[in-house]
């Protein structure tokens, strides 16, 4: 029996976990769950799946949560902290699936108690990638990817034979806008944006998947889990998502993990590596699915392609000012305060402005996180003004 | 440094063999070439590839072959008696590529001796599954598949997690008739059977091809090399030949192999396994193919299917009658002894004609092969009467 955390219980991830641990609970035991601000969700979860602790991130909602979970026997905690400490209890699995650079320092304490790291939040792995690559190294912790493309390529790479990989192959939809012109993504709305054609996901990351932001932050996820250089990862458009991404050898061969878009799979497979279990949900039917097409990015409609690969070329703190200042672009955009193509010129202005020394601690990667949101801020409201 | 010998060197599947080997010759040594009667390019092979002993199967070339070696120190021997004493010497790999029933005995003369076997010939399987492996688990012997389905399929298969595979599924290209009507197909020459859209391969395996029962003999093959029942392999006509068969596992993933159409990639696959090695040949483009298709494959126009299939689920003798019977027509065919058609509905009708009890001997499946071979040969003669 294996006992998990979920950090991040209530959004997409979280709740697709949830369901394959509901679906296994004589596999499975719950130890935390933590949620921003959801109390009922979060309160509901937890009753059923007899989780030990729940937290709320939100200290506001604490009372709240409290009084949910009262007589349950459930621990209830509040506030940022409470997450790290929610984060620091034994699992064999932490499901580390909060959006967004919140998720770091979470997940950080998640890598330092030693278990496996189920790691969604690419964030992470994008701005604090070598701090906490160290860290994982360190605390002889494992880390397995989550991303639907990461676990493909996890799935397909050999770590035997890493030293035959030749190139990794990022399979991208091109999102909702894969075929529109620039004078047609100019008036692109918030609504239009979170439509994926492919996936069902929240707000921000459909956003990036709309800007093919996601692709670049998978670019760079994949260098630091993958043994590879960043030319050896190419980015392919891929607009069916039923291949999730592959790896090439040097005898020729290319491995491919290919599957409906269901998160459930790839969820699956770090709750039950090295073995797999089974999941719900329907099969890949190729005949059904007919036909599987594949183009080369364009780099002039989706810039944010060429900012991340330039960011992870630059390194140091680069990938973590990529990351703050499209988070605070893509916040304005969803809150209306700045246009759809405004949010990769506002990343590549920062990066452009910003070029603080490589950061060596996560207080170091917190620091340029914090100092490029303010930065982006700033330039979502000149714009405004 | 390991051991090679190549049973059918001067093929297909033998020259592209002699092609990797002679690009690393500080990787391999050849210990035997054996060929049936191309005596120009067996010796010059074994003369380039310092082999140790060179083989004709047809006993009337010996003179020749020994004329080709003279001085060279390279051992000259000639019958099939001479190829199955080749298949005897000790060697760490010995691939076996010769076409047909011919080639079974020498493949079992080298399981015997317990190492690789690096099976092309899938003759070999289809007639004597059964004895074949039981001879392999008796001599500690490995088989490795050198089909580039199979191959994919090895390739795709984590050994470890066999129970957790729910299904294997074949491509096929379809052949050069995939699109044809049924009236179209009557008039079929060898010449049009034998020009494969998207391989180089012999005319047998060709016209195999066309017809689709190369795939219904691969079906039965995959039954014997993996873990799974005959309903558990299925059949995708896959035109493009990129992705070169897939695994399915319970959690929804699927494992698929991709390649160009190289045979090379599934040799090395098996002369470097468990390691890879670099290949030469075009990389797979994705970009450059631009789509994949995949199509049910139609029963009506292929009945090769149907019989394969019918004849793995009645086991016994039947996959050898299968396979017999569709030698002695796709030759006769070949021969403009017979029409296209006519090869599936020959292969029928012996099935039908003949029930022999299972065989538990290669000497009882060689019995069998050679009744069914009579009968079809004689059901043959019988139309052009």
């Amino acid at each position: 029996m294996k006992s998990v955390t979920i950090l991040g219980a209530t959004g997409s991830i979280g709740t697709s976990t949830l369901d394959l641990l509901e679906r296994s609970p004589e596999e499975f035991r719950v130890v935390a769950l933590t949620a921003n601000c959801d109390v009922a969700r979060l309160a509901a979860a937890a009753i059923r799946t007899r989780a030990q602790r729940a937290v709320v991130a939100d200290e506001g909602y604490l009372p709240a949560l409290r009084e949910a979970l009262a007589g349950t026997g459930i621990e209830a905690s509040g506030g940022e902290q409470a997450v790290c400490e929610a984060a620091a209890m034994p699992a064999d699995v932490t499901v580390a699936a909060i959006v967004g650079c919140a998720g770091l320092k979470p997940a950080m304490v998640a890598v330092e108690q030693g278990g496996t790291l189920a790691l969604a939040n690419k964030e992470a792995l994008v701005s604090a990638g070598d701090v906490m690559k160290a860290a994982v190294a360190r605390h002889a912790a494992t880390l397995l990817p989550v991303d639907s493309e990461h676990s493909a390529i996890f799935q397909c790479l050999d770590a035997r034979l890493a030293e035959r990989v030749s190139r990794i192959i990022l399979t991208a939809s091109g999102g909702p806008f894969r075929d529109s012109s620039l004078a047609e993504m100019r008036g692109i709305t918030p609504a239009q944006a979170v439509a994926h054609p492919n996936w069902s996901m929240g707000a921000k990351i459909s956003v990036d998947s709309a800007t093919m932001m996601n692709k670049g932050l998978e670019l760079i996820e994949a260098f630091h889990l993958f043994p590879v250089t960043a030319d050896q990862i190419e980015i392919v458009v891929h607009r069916q998502s039923v291949v999730h991404s592959m790896v090439e050898y040097v005898d020729g061969s290319v491995i491919a993990q290919l599957g409906t878009p269901d998160m459930r799979t790839p969820i699956a497979g770090a709750l039950a590596w090295p073995d797999r279990m089974a999941t719900p949900g329907e099969r890949l039917d190729l005949v059904k699915v007919g036909r599987l097409d594949f183009e080369a990015p364009d780099q002039e409609r989706f810039p944010a392609l060429r900012l991340a690969r330039e960011a992870l070329k630059a390194g140091g703190g680069h990938p973590a000012i990529l990351n703050a200042a499209n988070e605070v672009a893509v916040a304005a955009f969803l809150g209306g305060r700045t246009g759809y193509l405004e949010i990769a010129a506002i990343v590549g202005d920062i990066l452009d402005r910003y070029d603080p020394p490589a950061p060596e601690t996560l207080d170091a990667v917190l620091d340029i996180d914090r100092e490029a949101r303010a930065l982006a801020e700033e330039r979502v409201k000149e714009r405004v003004a």
